[in-house]
């Protein structure tokens, strides 16, 4: 299928040439004004060559004197076509932001890219590729470009991807691309898949998918990446009528959900049900320490109640909170005599980073917990955001940490205080069931993904 | 058990004293200066009379000229025993703020309440009362009222209150009433539910709680408010740990959990498992066309893919989306023939107000369809918050709206140009499942939940 060696060129361009028009515009299928300058004005931030052209009227005449990496283009489709036969030489790959190509316009996309040697990413692909690092942006969203991070995304809908790369930006979570293949035309989710795979800045990898082509290489794609990377899949089309609107959409077969679950379960990615769960996922698969090796939670709050709801959350996701051993119990109770160090701990609602850490230290040294749930509330208490600050410089955080903050205002209070380094060591989330939802995540990566993966792998060598 | 004849002079109070200490701190159980002086300061913009009295030393000497309907208490037990032993005859309400109190410093509470014929909310109240209309707060959090509204909460917890009234603010939701009882050594949740069946200006009630003294009674209470006001609760200590921590938390015997839902469910309250759906449910049930008398759902949306998504969610609920009327059909498509108006309906992410407005006039009058998902993504599309007012403003909701905007910046973008009054007509959310589940409550209150009480009441009086 790949007749450039790899996409590297299409995902960390130098040179990037932008064909659309600021005259054309046709209604329902995102090609106006409005949105070439909105791209035109984004890629000013790129770090890397761009050259912009502009088709004022039918009469497309483009003609490039070097060579350009990527060529985005957002044109209706008879004058998608008529550029692209003009600049096929010159471009090593199309990223088309339109949607509404005919199956006659498509074949006339797939002769040219062959008689041309370019590469398609789309058409519909509506928001193309967000890449932090070189502050690429070919979509047309203004301030999208999350931090640089570890994170890539790949995304079959430009609405759900817009909606994960909102979470991340407003969590202040790293992202390395963001990658819409819209109707996957020519490179599709197994390509871009196996690129990822290889790429050394991503570490994480997920994938909103309404369907994909050939089952079997994209669970052989699965299976060999998920022992290196973490992969993490929400899949639309559960119900009769949303595969109807899948097929719709991005002329997706969205086939049985629940064989596709089991399935790509087989190959070691983890399945999420809700944009929610999946930013959850990623954010606890970034932790530096994703080993979680059993099931036992230590839970230390300074809420009652929320502690409680807490262990609940836990408890109904399979895990444990069991007691701490009597040393120390013993060691906690002589310095806070008033506290009572049962699991969920209660560190009450005064406690300051002081009280914390004495104890998250402790605790950490448990050998039968495998992952501590603090709860640090400041509504109700005299905890302060600096003094999480403080606990999460102090404390070394062997075990996955997941960090409950109470309500959505105390959130963002925490996270206005936190540098995006902290990513890395701790999970902060604004639910009880998020949080013994991160731990889940990593304890099925950690135990069972790995293991499936490398199962998948050797039975298909068989 | 009450012997005065309503809370109103508890809840609607007139005149306050506020009772406590700027010099006395004792560790662990929220008796501090800190404390102290922000309810101090919090009492500052309460709409009636407020005396403070500063206890300076061990040595405590009150003596209020005139009567009060309410002293909210911040001291240490042998201090706060001793001031009541000197107000008890003019007070009508003791608010006790602190915990620690022992079953001796309690057994004196009760005889002197007795004795001087006043009432106690608490101990272990930690943030007692607010109310939005009479800006009371007694909490020692700053900027702790939300908007006036037709919800009030009671809380068992500090932390589950402080999260719950942390999320209305954000969202600015309308609050009645928030009570945390604490303790319940002579006020318990029970009284407190009877008071907000009859008082007017409440038209929803939350419930957080951990345990129930007299579950007959508290049964009783629920089925008699249902068919006026719906009644939402959120029980902590499921898991056996956590009902260990609500022993030690508020002395609660956390019971079955699986008994304790099955009986209050045949009362008629909603059940819900997390402060995320507890929030969600308030929401619903705050709209004034609460009634959902099917599980058919119509989702018009500007993206493909959350709408797939939404589907997925809806379906999983056990809710259907089924096509629009053949009439229906043909009115939309003679109008935007490029919009294939299935049902989930893709408006194209360049749809404006017109278009949304047209559709859901359409949708609105299909009798086969019993809610209206609806979902405006800003990222990624061309539809604005403006638009959404207006649709909002335009649109006659007959049938209950749950709005999805996408990620948790497009929310807030939305949030921020709508006026309170819109929770009336509209839910938002920020999550599909929560959009679904917010039918499936408007449904379970309209269908089930109603008839349920009644059920219940003619049960309990044969």
């Amino acid at each position: 299928m790949s007749r450039v060696p790899d996409l590297d060129k299409l995902f960390s361009p130098k040179s990037i040439v932008l064909i659309g028009s600021s005259t054309i515009k046709i209604n329902q299928n995102m090609i106006s004004p409005t949105i070439f300058n909105a791209i035109r004005e984004n890629l000013k931030e790129f770090k890397g060559t761009v050259k912009v052209i502009d088709i004022k009227d039918g009469n497309v005449k483009v003609n490039l004197e070097k060579e350009y990496d990527v060529a985005v283009i957002v044109l209706p489709p008879k004058e998608t076509i008529s550029s692209l036969r003009q600049i096929g030489e010159k471009i090593h790959f199309a990223i088309i932001i339109p949607g509404g190509f005919s199956d006659e316009d498509k074949a006339k996309l797939i002769e040219l890219s062959k008689k041309y040697n370019f590469r398609i990413l789309g058409p519909n692909s509506i928001m193309g590729v967000i890449s932090s690092s070189i502050r690429l942006n070919t979509s047309f969203e203004p301030d999208f470009i999350p931090e640089v991070g570890s994170i890539s995304i790949v995304c079959q809908s430009g609405g759900v991807g817009a909606s994960l790369l909102d979470s991340l930006i407003e969590e202040g979570l790293g992202l390395d691309l963001s990658i819409w293949i819209g109707d996957s035309l020519d490179i599709d989710v197994i390509e871009v898949l196996k690129y990822l795979g290889k790429r050394d800045q991503t570490k994480t990898i997920g994938i909103y998918l309404e369907g994909v082509k050939d089952g079997r290489a994209f669970l052989s794609a699965i299976a060999e990446i998920v022992p290196d990377k973490p992969i993490v899949i929400l899949k639309g089309g559960v119900a009769e009528a949303s595969a109807e609107r899948a097929l719709l959409h991005t002329a997706s077969i969205a086939g049985s959900h629940r064989i596709f679950t089991v399935a790509v379960r087989q190959a070691g990615a983890i399945v999420v049900e809700a944009i929610d769960e999946f930013i959850t996922a990623l954010k606890a698969l970034g932790l530096k320490s994703k080993s979680m090796k059993g099931r036992s939670i230590a839970i230390v709050s300074n809420v009652g109640g929320p502690a409680i709801l807490a262990a609940d959350a836990c408890f109904l996701y399979g895990f444990s909170t069991p007691p701490l051993s009597d040393e120390v119990y013993k060691r906690i109770k002589k310095v806070f005599p008033l506290i009572e160090p049962v699991n969920p701990i209660d560190l009450i609602a005064d406690a300051d980073y002081n009280r914390y850490i004495m104890v998250l230290k402790e605790v950490m040294k448990e050998e039968h917990i495998d992952g501590i749930l603090l709860i640090t509330m400041f509504r109700s208490c005299l905890t302060t955001p600096e003094d999480v600050k403080k606990i999460i410089e102090m404390v070394s955080f062997k075990k996955p940490c997941v960090i409950y903050t109470g309500g959505y205002g105390d959130l963002r209070k925490l996270m206005s205080v936190l540098p995006p380094e902290y990513h890395r060591k701790v999970v902060v989330v604004d639910d009880v069931w998020k949080a013994a939802f991160a731990f889940d995540v990593l304890y099925d990566y950690s135990v069972t993904c790995v293991e499936a993966a490398k199962r998948y792998m050797s039975s298909v060598v068989e």
